[in-house]
Formats: C-alpha cells, structure tokens, sequence
C-alpha cells in the first residue's frame, strides 16, 4: 500500500472547501462526506487537503501493493471475517465509546470505519492522501507501518456490544431495538475473569495473513476513534485454532491437539443458515444477516497439562495427539462414536459434540496467543476462542455442557465478550446502517 | 514435524537401560548420554523410553515436515540466527538459573538445550520420542503443536548474561573467564527501564517464519530447563525491523519509516569482521567466534507520533517517510549527505551513523512488537531491539550518542539485556563449550 490511491468517493477531498476535520480536533483528515454524504457533526472545516496535493495523489495513483488475490471485499451480504478462510494472524480490540459520545458520534464512527475498511480491504491508505500524500505540514492521516505491503487478505470485522444498548439515558437511542438474545453473559463454572480483557461497547477484529496488516488496521481505526471512542483491551493472536475451507489444514492449539476439525465450512450453506446467520426471520430485523460473536481468552495452564501422561491428554480431548483421529478410532475427519467406551463421556469432544448438545453448531475461529510470562515463570499462554453463532444461546448452552469437562482443569476463562455482527455493508453505506434507520 | 525422526546420536535411547530422567523429576525425559556422553548429574535412571516404543519410531521415522530449503543448521563456525536472513518472527526469551542451581547444572543445560536445539533447527521434535512417539503413560517429550509444520527457518541463539559471572560465590566457576568487556549495560540518558524486562542470567533468540514455531521452540527450551533455569521474561515480535540480506526488502517500523537500510549483511565479511563477530586476537579467546548482544525493549509513543506533521516526522529520522530516502536526497540506499542542512544534525540517521561515531557499526535484527495497551486506550507497541556487536563498548557509545536525538521525545527504553553469544557448535558439542574447557 505504498501509494495511496484515488478513491471516486475520495472526489471532493480534492476540493479546497471540502471539509476536511481540522488539526485542532486532532482526529484525521478524513473526509466524511467523501463516504455517504453525511454532514459533518462538531467538526470545524480547518486544515484541508488542497488540490495540489490531492492532484499529486492522483498523479502516482497507481495501486502499487495488493494483487487483487489476497483481497476479501469489504461490503457484501455478511461482514467478511466470518465465514472467510481463516487467516494466519489476528488483532482484535474492543472499545468504549468515550464517557460523552452521542448518537450522532456513534453513527459518525461507524462511518468512518466503514470507509478506512473498506480501503484497507484493498490494501490502501486509510485515506486519499494516506501515510505520505498529505500536506507536508499536517500529521499523515495513515501510520504508514503497512506502506509496501500487500492487503494480506485482511478483514475487518465490527460488532456492537450490549453496554451500547444498555447506556445510561440511552444517549445513542438505541435501546428499544436491541436485540433481545444480546445481553451479557452469565457466570460460567470455572471462570475466572479480568476486567482488563472483558467487554466493551464496540469490537474490531482484524485478520490478515501479515500480522503487520492486522496492527495497522487496527491502530489506524483506534485513531479514527479519537475523541469518539477508545481502545478498552486487544489481543494478538499468531496461530490459527480453526478453519472454514476445506482446504485449509486443521490447525493446532496449545495443547499440541488439532482444532477445529468439526467446524462450519464456508461452503456449507444449510448449517450456516442454520447455526451462523441471524435468518429474516428473527428479531429484530435490522440483525438479519447478521450473527452474534463471543470472544473468551481463554488462558491455558500448559506446564501442568504437559505433565500430564500422554494417554491422559488424549483421554482429557477425546481424540489422540497425533492424528486427531476420535479415540472411538478412524482418521481425523471420522465421526466419533460415544456409544463404547473408548472416548470418556467428560471428554471435550464428547461434551462439545452437537450431539449431546441438542444439535447446536457454531463456527469457531480462534488463534493461540502468547503474551510473555508471569512471575513464576510460566507462559501467558492460551486460546483466544471466537464463535460465531446465529444466537448467544448456543454459546451459553455448550458452555455450560462444558462445566464438567476435564479440560477444565488446564484452562481458565480469564476474559469474554459478546457483541452483535450487523450484517455486510452495501456499497456507499456503513456497517450498522439498518439499526439507525 | 509430525513424525520424529530417528537421530543416530538417539541410539542409546532405545536400550531399556539408558539413563532417561525420570518423571519424579519433572525434567522432560531426554536423554543426555545421546548428546556427549556427559554422566547424569542428579538424575535418577526411571521412565525410560523403551526399546518397543523406539522401535515404533524407527519404523514410521519418515522426515515428513520440512525440506532443506527452510532449514539452518544449528551447528557452525559462528551461531545461527545472527547474520542468518532475518526470518519474520521473533520469540525471545531471557532465563535465570535456579537459586541452588550448580555448575553442572548449567552445563548439562546447556548440553540438553544444544540437542534439541539441533532436532528443531531441522523441523522435529525435541527428542526422537517426540510429541507422541513415548510410552502412553509418560508425558510426551515434546509439546506438540508444531506438528505437521516445517522447520519454519527457525534459527535458535543462546547467550550467557554478566550475572553468570558475578553470582554469589561464583557457583559456576566461570567468575575468571569473564569477557571484560561483559557487563551490565549503563544507565542512559531517558532510560526507563522496568525489572519485568530487563536482565537474566541466559537468552534465547528464536526466529522463525512460522511464529507457532518460534513459540513451541521457546517453549519447549523453558520446560527443558525445569529445576535448573526458569523464564524471567519473553517477548514475542511480529514484524522485522531490519535485513541482513541484499535481497530482503527493508521492512517499516511502526513509526512507518524503514528501518535497518544501513545494515550489516550477511555477505559483507568484512564488516561482520571488524563489528560482529569477537577475534582471535580478541580477549577472552573462549569467546572468539562469538559476539555480543544487546537487546532493548523500546516502547514508542505512537498516539504521540502520529500526530505530528509529516515534515517534523521526517526532519526526526532524516529520511522521507515514504521511499526512505535521506533528506538530502537520492534514493533509499543513497548515502545521506550531512554538510549541508537538509539533515537536522539531531535526527536520528546523523546521531546513528558511523561517520559521526568514529566508524561504530553494529549489526540489527529487531521486531516490531503490540502487546495489547494500557488503561488509556494507547497500544503498548514499540520496537524490541536487538543488535549484534564484537564489543557491547559499540552499542554504548551509538546509544549515548543518541541521548539528544530528536526521536528520544517518542520512545523510551522500557527493557534492557546483554549476553554474550559464545561461538558456533561444533558436532558433538554444546553451546558454550568452551568457556567450560
């Protein structure tokens, strides 16, 4: 994304009286107007990119990064970030919106983000005038970390927590639609949460197969939120536990287990209508075609499970180490069979399984994640667990079959969240539109 | 790395009655009479890994994980992983031995870390039993979730921190054999460094270009050292900050510039002579081959760097935010000319170069690091620095340069190590060898 490229939408940011924000508010430059026409809220028309440099922007408006390949489209009948291949590295970052942000900031954000995604999603600037094609006397509207990079196959994927509908006074007029099912979740069995890593009004996940793609995503979005919203708690993830394509090897988690094996597939329509997609049929409608996304950090005690004897960890899983393979016998993709005793009936396969779960699926993409040690000298180590499912019930519902797991013993629940995924954007409209309407 | 291969320094493993450590002890089951024949310290002879079990191995000891093209030998004239093609990911990892920790200790350590280091370095397991190649009722030697990945490029380098030398009552008997030059780093001008990053007896620098394969490496060492050396601190890097190849691009630090244009290469023998690597007429003459680490841990005020003008950002590093090149013109690679004032003479490419350090050059291959952010919403990120030099007297005098380097207001030293990088292993031997001789 080393030069910035001229957006159509970007056309009047190259007009002297374009009101672009002003320096003083220190919020970028972005041109709202440039996204949908929406009228500017507190902003004071200040600094402006001028013609002139918008002019040489468009001089050396070559697309010089991204090959179309490892692009996934921003706007779309569902967010991308979903159902899309699972990429190699993650950034997620929850937000609160600032103590006197208003329905009209709310929106605005929303807006914005809309836009910076959907150029990221190409592998651009955030803006016109980017990391270098601004004026010279102005602050870069783009961070410039990803300039000469490829898009990575990024997707930005946004959510909208309880605490949003749930505001005090409702000062983002939104209470009456919430969403019904969208509502913290209760206490689990065993958890043991952190403040630091639980919650938040606003959510971005952000998965690039270049983890430097991933953070300047969402650094550059933190900085569009500037006095609108601000960054609660973020997680780095560097290794897939999921995937969505059968192409795609099972991956590994911390446990040296694959993960993953039974998830949704991206091409299995009826289980994804099922299980993954807010139907037409559901409450409330702006939600459909939507979905609901818990996130847990879920910490794993490795030294002790790596104690553990190998017939233990394989007993704990339900599948053996190597292969994946359930211990009932096959191979990785075989089904398991809980009728004989090969797999422990407190096993996480057995208690996980749709089939001790009323049916219930979801469509899991999480990444192992590492943050340095503790004083003991043990890792910070674990799952980062993302699902997607149609309700928060399903989550709830396998979450409290899992109480009497024997993995429980070697992980805590040290952070969640829950937040509703709006359906995809429309081309020159943005994510979120339909509970404003 | 899903099949453990079976390692002809393995042999003995496979009788009944080699000296495997036992689980009483808690130290991961390898055997160290497969390494040199070094006798058992305080090990008791117990779960051996039995012939059936070896025989197991051998038959399906099939390398199936990585090829040779993503492979560095561990063994050589000097360690891998300093002029080695820096890979894209980072998981370093400092150590301090055991309080009651013995000489012995630390050589047999660094006996068992050399071996599996070898085996990672070419895509297996830790041991020829690997991750699930033991007995079912012993804990897997190997942790497990790199299986079925390549080698990755991982490239594993172990220094000797000052404190080696200076512990109490010299419980290593290396206290003689100090390298002089060997100390705790000064304080600098703008230092703010936390205990929680900074010191330790050893480190570990783990490269790869696979992070689940930097990590499991790092991880794996750690559990390897139980009882005689635990974990004082880590940190993961996602994004290299420098080249030591002509034909890497030079990759952007989250300040957006490039970083490490300037940088010793691998194939400049001359260079790593006179700067990288300790001399045979260096003292002491254990360490000739070796060279000396410095690693910093430098958080970057990027909320307040991003909202400088671009003009005051270039005018900081000298160079243009966006091709890299020098302010006094030409292309990234053309040599900054500081006679005239295009250069502020406080930016950060004059105070670093040698032509204003009487001729100091040090070889870099820092990453980029995010680990989350703090309670205002700003994301701890930074840059992990790590140089290699023949004298840390080299980086001392670079870094006292830089105390009125315009870039000093944005970053603050929040960590800070140094080891001393002993020479590369010979077959059969150990890291550090000979400093023990």
């Amino acid at each position: 994304m080393t030069i910035p490229e001229q957006d159509p939408r970007d056309a009047e940011a190259a007009e002297p009286t374009a009101p672009v924000v002003s320096e003083a508010t220190n919020r970028p430059g972005i041109s709202r107007r440039g996204l949908i026409g929406w009228a500017l809220g507190s902003g004071v028309a200040g600094l402006a990119v001028g013609a002139g440099g918008a002019a040489a922007v468009a001089a050396t408006g070559v697309l010089s990064g991204s090959a179309a390949a490892d692009q996934y489209a921003f706007e779309g009948a569902h967010q991308a970030g979903i159902t899309t291949r699972v990429q190699d590295h993650l950034h997620f970052a929850s937000f609160d919106m600032m103590p006197r942000a208003s329905r009209e900031d709310l929106i605005s954000l929303l807006q914005d983000w809309s836009y910076a995604a959907s150029r990221l999603a190409k592998g651009l600037d955030v803006s016109a005038s980017g990391a270098v094609g601004g004026a010279p006397d102005a602050p870069p509207d783009d961070t410039g970390e990803a300039q000469g990079l490829t898009a990575a196959g990024l997707t930005i994927t946004f959510g909208l927590g309880p605490s949003l509908f749930t505001a005090e006074g409702d000062r983002f007029g939104v209470a009456e639609r919430r969403p019904s099912v969208l509502a913290e979740l209760p206490a689990f069995v065993g958890d043991a949460l952190d403040a630091a890593y639980t919650g938040g009004d606003l959510c971005i996940q952000a998965c690039a197969d270049d983890p430097q793609v991933a953070v300047h995503a969402v650094r550059n979005l933190s900085r569009i939120a500037f006095g609108r919203a601000r960054l609660r708690w973020s997680q780095l993830g560097f290794g897939r536990t999921s995937r969505t394509s059968a192409d795609q090897q099972t991956p590994r988690n911390l446990f040296g287990y694959k993960d993953g094996t039974a998830n949704i597939l991206a091409d299995d329509a009826k289980a994804l209508a099922e299980h993954v997609w807010v139907g037409e049929q559901d409450e409330p409608a702006w939600m459909s075609g939507g979905s609901y996304l818990v996130a847990r950090r879920i910490a794993m005690l490795v030294e002790t499970w790596d104690r553990l004897r190998l017939a233990e960890q394989d007993r704990t899983i339900g599948r053996a180490k190597g292969s994946g393979a359930p211990l009932s016998g096959g191979g990785e993709m075989t089904e398991p069979v809980f009728s004989g005793h090969a797999i422990d009936e407190h096993s996480h396969v057995r208690l996980a399984h749709p089939t001790v779960n009323e049916g219930i699926r979801i469509l899991r993409r999480g990444y192992n994640y590492v943050d340095g040690n503790n004083d003991l000298g043990r890792l910070d180590a674990g799952l980062f667990f993302l699902s997607y499912q149609r309700s928060p019930e399903q989550f709830v519902t396998l979450q409290k079959r899992l109480s009497t797991d024997l993995m429980s013993e070697y992980v805590r629940h040290v952070g969640s969240g829950i937040w509703a995924i709006p359906a995809g954007v429309k081309p020159g409209s943005f994510v979120g539109a339909e509970l404003f309407a």
